[in-house]
């Protein structure tokens, strides 16, 4: 009898070794650290303790209205200092903060803008006055109306709004539901078209996002891309082959004037609102990009709000393409970024693992498919986590309840993405991984999880294993220089 | 080559089969349903899918809101009549409506009103006029008061709206903060207090709590009590085995006038902000009771706040007392109903379960706890879900994004409950059934999951293998008379 009582007094060196066993399972438990690294940890332990003694705890709060908190924030200064790796995560058209759009791309000549029936804006760049958008006002040419005010600011400031959700109003008022600001997303995402889709300005536009990233300290990208027809000013248009060779071209460019960043790569991407039959030659085309420009090209994704588009399933003919071909077009799918439990959306999740994904999309909905999580975690398929996204598009509220917080604490693969920061106001990676590293894991996350963070980013890029080695070696570089200067 | 290709297409059958085996691990997945049951289950998917279609998704939004949503939904008349077990998470003074309070407990004679200066208030029933009270206004004699009044209404739902959280009021301005919340938590307790630790109110109020618990179909109860002095009209007071021992006899009257009522059990709770040398004591108390009254007597808890209270190895030494005795104290702590990981409170979950505690109360925080999660799944130590007191209490606003959403997918031993009905305006436990089966399981839930769940609460009740034998009897013939009721 005694020997089962006396058992079940808690053995404080048992429940000693318990916590220590719960802290090295989580995303960089079982990192070791160097003295220096320790002494910036310590470090960051006490700002920590510090940033959640305070009245407003920034990732219990809108990302709209904690982007100031944030900014002041000591963690989130180390943050942007610290070497990211790679961005896995990004949209093509919303790279670049909205003010360098107006401030530069609007400001150019031929630029013409129209005002929609539903409150958004167009624009287009045309030799010609150009033929009226239905559904718009006559177009008016930006720099005769610049001209005729004395002060432009409020129109840029208007234009900047239309091109963001970002937004200093109440965001619970402005945004109240999953539906009003995914077509508030939209619109912005179509106001920024016209002017992104611009020869000149594409070019600029992407080599401005490079320059942007590379400025938060992140050292590689993989763009999701639409791969659009890029026009010109008389209105004639170049092919998608056209428009990848020019990313192929822009980063050869900025790697050239950068050595120190590593490069970047596209992952093509198509709306998941196109029927089968597009779809067929959409994933064709795909194979055939993969198998001509091979190092910039890095797979094929589906975009688009996925509770109203079409599930993967449905595609499962044209996804089967590059397998029955016994061709290669790696997947990189967005799934379960979706509440809608139990619906054919919610079983994507399972699809984009048969399907052999290379990573997963947010996977928000992935702790709720025990069997697809078991096989991520087995078969090494990362989940992008955008915390922010998730946010601002209603996912959750308050960012300790991000099922991430779950996943890093078993060390699942996963790694901090932005998605669309122009759209939500973030910049690079940075706010990511303060509403990480401070939201998800409370005090129990520490500079060996950012590390194993940063790592992993260039671990499950789509980069080659040799590929993969060279970057490390690069960052490891960074991160030692980074540790060292912040360290007293 | 050919052969790692083709298996690369996902072959429908297999997919079928992870489905399969995806829905078969939630709770209840394994649940063989007759046919009448699976007739039933077919009626509850398409209420599901028609309620799932609504512009307002009630697990979504705030409870205040929700409620008249609930209300008139044909899934919660369903979980009204259906048979739920028990309800093994409740608290003594927030079992029965407010309305009753007002209504019977405030028109009884020498009952005694004042405001405090925070604007609640506080009641005493005495037969002299009594002593003024710090901080609040002179005392009012109610039936004077009323007296005086054409209309009491107004003074009546004042008088409510102070006994309770809900309000029809904007909830999230009402309560902006969990300091805030659970400050007016704290202030309408102390408001209800003096009414019912007045003996005669007392006895009534917990027969009229069992009598509503078992209209909305519950069969037995967990009730976590004080165990508070009982005051009498003339001052005088009765013992702690006194409160106990009122318990039993309400009990057993109750259960002698409705024989399908199995009965109740009480776990002695004190709130974790006493000292340790009281905490000592009150063990001891508790130790004393358990072995005099085993019948009423399930054990022993803390209450309050976890994140401002003292954790639970703080008073190591009291918990550890009746194991060093060599007697019995069961333990059902509340763990783990906090965000703030990684702090001294964020490790309540691992003690609760290291003291051998018998369920754990909320345990919200145990997703992120992989060590204390496997422990208590390999222990059988359930875990009490409160949805509707986590959202009130500002842990999660949507609650599919609910933790146990995630556990329910696993099949962990969960029961539903919900803490303080009366505090949140809900009713039963099938406001927070309704809660569990829309909001958690989107369409993967089903009526055996409901099944699962009602049985959890016997099978992971104080009882004796015997009793619960009894119990799940009982159930299973109300189950049946239930199902064949209510399918066509
Ligand atoms: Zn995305
Ligand atoms: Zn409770």
């Amino acid at each position: 009898c005694c020997l089962s009582f006396s058992l079940s007094i808690p053995d404080p060196q048992l429940r000693e070794a318990l916590m220590q066993l719960e802290a090295s399972m989580q995303t960089g438990g079982q990192m070791v650290l160097t003295d220096a690294e320790q002494r910036l940890d310590a470090l960051l332990f006490k700002m920590k303790q510090e940033e959640m003694k305070g009245e407003d705890f920034p990732p219990a709060m809108h990302f709209f209205r904690a982007r100031h908190l944030i900014n002041n924030s000591p963690i989130f200064s180390l943050l942007q200092k610290m070497p990211k790796g790679g961005a896995l995560h990004i949209h093509d058209f919303s790279m670049v903060a909205v003010e360098w759009l107006v401030k530069n791309a609007t400001y150019r000549p031929n630029c013409y803008m129209c005002s929609t029936d539903n409150r958004s804006i167009r624009f287009i760049f045309s030799s010609q006055w150009p033929k009226a958008l239905p559904h718009c006002s006559p177009w008016v040419l930006l720099e005769n109306l610049r001209a005729k005010m004395v002060n432009t600011t409020e129109l840029d400031v208007s234009i900047m709004g239309n091109l963001t959700l970002f937004t200093y109003e109440d965001p619970e008022s402005v945004y109240p539901s999953q539906d009003v600001v995914w077509d508030r997303f939209e619109q912005a995402f179509l106001a920024v078209w016209g002017l992104v889709t611009y020869a000149p300005v594409f070019r600029d536009y992407y080599y401005e996002g490079l320059t942007q990233f590379y400025k938060d300290n992140i050292m590689y990208l993989e763009l999701r891309a639409l791969l659009p027809e890029i026009y010109e000013l008389d209105g004639s248009t170049h092919d998608i082959r056209w428009t990848l060779k020019t990313y192929q071209d822009v980063t050869k460019q900025f790697t050239a004037e950068h050595p120190d960043f590593f490069g970047a790569r596209v992952i093509f991407t198509v709306h998941r609102g196109v029927n089968l039959t597009r779809m067929v030659e959409v994933v064709k085309e795909a194979i055939q990009l993969q198998s001509d420009l091979p190092d910039i090209m890095a797979g094929f994704d589906l975009v688009g709000r996925e509770d109203s588009g079409r599930p993967l399933w449905y595609f499962r003919e044209a996804l089967s393409l590059p397998v029955k071909k016994g061709v290669t077009l790696p997947f990189f799918f967005h799934a379960g970024e979706t509440d809608l439990e139990g619906s054919d959306v919610d079983q994507n999740l399972l699809d984009a693992i048969l399907f052999n994904t290379t990573r997963i999309g947010h996977g928000f909905a992935l702790l709720r498919h025990p069997v697809a999580k078991s096989m991520s975690r087995k078969r090494g398929v990362a989940v992008e986590v955008c915390p922010i996204s998730n946010q601002v598009l209603k996912l959750v509220k308050d960012l300790r309840n991000h099922p991430a917080a779950v996943l890093m604490s078993e060390n699942h693969p996963v790694v901090i993405s932005s998605d669309d920061p122009a759209m939500f106001g973030s910049s690079g990676l940075s706010h990511d991984f303060y509403e990480a590293f401070v939201g998800f894991g409370g005090t129990s996350s520490h500079l060996g999880s950012l590390k194993e963070l940063a790592m992993n980013s260039i671990r499950y890029s789509s980069l080659t294993p040799k590929q993969k080695e060279k970057a490390l070696a690069l960052w490891q570089k960074k991160w030692e220089k980074f540790v060292s200067e912040n360290v007293f």
